[in-house]
Order: C-alpha cells, then sequence, then structure tokens
C-alpha cells in the first residue's frame, strides 16, 4: 500500500510522520530533527538535507505531506519555515516524490473531523487513530503525523471516487 | 584571487553575479535563473537548485555573497524567498563554501558610499565600478553583483586591517 510522510518544517525543529498506507494506518516512524541555533544557518539546512534525505531513501514514501502556510507571526518566522520549506521540497523533487499541500483547516476536518479543532484534540486523535500508547512529542511530530494521516484519508477518498467511476478532486 | 558570486535569490527570478577579485574587480558572468510559475514549486526550486550547483562547479566561489531580508512585502513573499534562500544556504553548504550576509544598508554604503542610495544609483555604480557598457539587466542580476561587489570591499578592507596586525572586522 505504500506509506506517506508528513513533515512540519522548521529549521529549529522539523517534526516528521511516516505512516504505512493499511487498515488502520500504522505510525512506522516519527519525531523531530533538532539543529543547533549556534550553527550557521546553512550548515543547519544541510543536516535537515542529509537527515530527510535518509527518512525518504529509507521508507521510500510515495507522497509528502506538507501544510500550506497562511501566515506566520512575522516576516522572519516565514523566512526561516521557508528556508526549511524549501529543503523539504527539493529532496522531494530530487527523489521523484510528489508534494501535497494541505491548508491547516483542511488538516484538522480530516483527523478530527472539525476545522477548528484545538491542538490538543488534535494531538488526542493522532494518538487514537494511530493506536499510540501515548500523545506524540513534541509538538512537530504530532502535527507531521497529523498531516500524513490527513493525506491519507484525502487519497483514499479519491481512489474511492475513482473506483466509482467519478472524477478525482485534485 | 579567488571568485565572489553574489546571489538575489528569489523563486521566480534569481540573479547571479560572479566577480573575479582583481584591481579592477572583473565581472565574470552574471544573470537570472528563471523558472516558470506554472509549474509546481519543487520542480522549481531543484531547477535553482541545479543551475546554482553548474554555477558554484564551473566559477569555485571562494564565497557566496547574499542580502539579509529584513522585510518583505508580506508573508508570502517572505516564504516563497525563503525557500529559494535555502536552496542557495544548502548549495552552499554542500559545497563547503562560506556564505556571508549583508544589509542592504552595507551593500549601498559599500557600493555607492551611501547607505540610502536609490536602485538607480546603485546599478549606475555597478556598472561604473565593473566597467560594463551598460547597466546590467534584469534588477536582480544587478542586485546580486552588488552585493557581490560588497563582499569583495568588505574583505579587502579586512586582509587589509589583518596585514596591519590588526583584528578583523567579523
Amino acid at each position: 500500500m505504500g506509506t506517506v510522510i508528513g513533515v512540519d518544517p522548521g529549521t529549529a525543529l522539523l517534526g516528521y510522520g511516516v505512516i504505512e498506507d493499511c487498515e488502520p494506518p500504522r505510525p512506522l516512524a516519527y519525531g523531530v530533527v533538532a539543529t543547533q541555533p549556534d550553527r550557521p544557518m546553512a550548515e543547519r539546512l544541510l543536516q535537515l538535507y542529509r537527515e530527510l534525505d535518509q527518512l525518504f531513501q529509507r521508507y521510500c514514501p510515495a507522497a509528502v505531506a506538507i501544510e500550506q502556510l497562511f501566515f506566520a507571526r512575522n516576516v522572519t518566522t516565514a523566512l526561516a519555515v521557508g528556508q526549511a520549506r524549501g529543503v523539504v521540497l527539493l529532496v522531494s523533487a530530487q527523489r521523484g516524490i510528489p508534494v501535497v499541500e494541505y491548508k491547516p483547516a483542511e488538516v484538522k476536518q480530516a483527523v478530527a473531523g472539525y476545522g477548528r479543532a484545538t491542538k490538543a484534540q488534535m494531538q488526542e486523535m493522532v494518538r487514537l487513530l494511530l493506536d499510540l500508547p501515548v500523545v506524540p512529542q513534541p509538538d512537530d511530530a504530532a502535527d507531521a503525523l497529523a498531516v500524513a494521516l490527513c493525506h491519507l484519508q484525502m487519497s483514499r477518498f479519491e481512489r474511492r471516487l475513482e473506483e466509482r467511476g467519478g472524477g478525482g478532486l485534485r
């Protein structure tokens, strides 16, 4: 059935979650890549690149799921997130893996059934859907699992539509 | 004496300028990498990556000079610039080339002798300093040459300080 990797990009902490597309969905790996704030940004991005590339190599995801960023606290944050995001998109393109973006409300709707779910509600739903003993930590890893779950649900829905002869949504 | 490459990152147009560190400084290449707005962002970033990597391989720059971005029109712009910037930093780190960032006012001061120089004044100074027949076009290429010139001046100044036994500024 293949795997999907969700990524929550950041330069200090980059969250990832790898889920196998079976019933129920099975978490294969999740966590964060942490970079040292006192190192040059170029070096930190290279670290993200290498660790992501290893994850991609190891789990051969069929898709990379990532949240669309519509706002950020400020321009400095957006610039930093953009840098990490650029690395994620680049590694995906180099390995020929499609990147699918979801709006925050789409992720909440798909995972919690409610587009305005709180962070705590989302984390608990991720725990339940993946049958984890505890809420995944840190937040960045939980967020990455959530967007991966969102992609699984959306792609299953699209497959069902296609099987019935309808067109896909995307 | 080596070369320096200045980069003005953007996802639609990425400006570059390669300058040889001799007296007077000699422009070896400048221009832009243009990506197609209708292509997926991951693919566009991969194009930037490949073309930058070829430039770095061809000109073996001793340093990459880039402007610090303190503000952007909005968060969406900052995110896009961040993605392109992440690719520039990554390619530099992969090739072990140091990246030096300069504030916009530092670039203006170094190139035009005035921290609030206009765009037109800057472009004319770049033309004069590099003995070009016309102002380099498009703006992104001129901006990239300007930050490369800024780096040349700053590093020469530091070398002089070091030769006199003083400490460097950075």
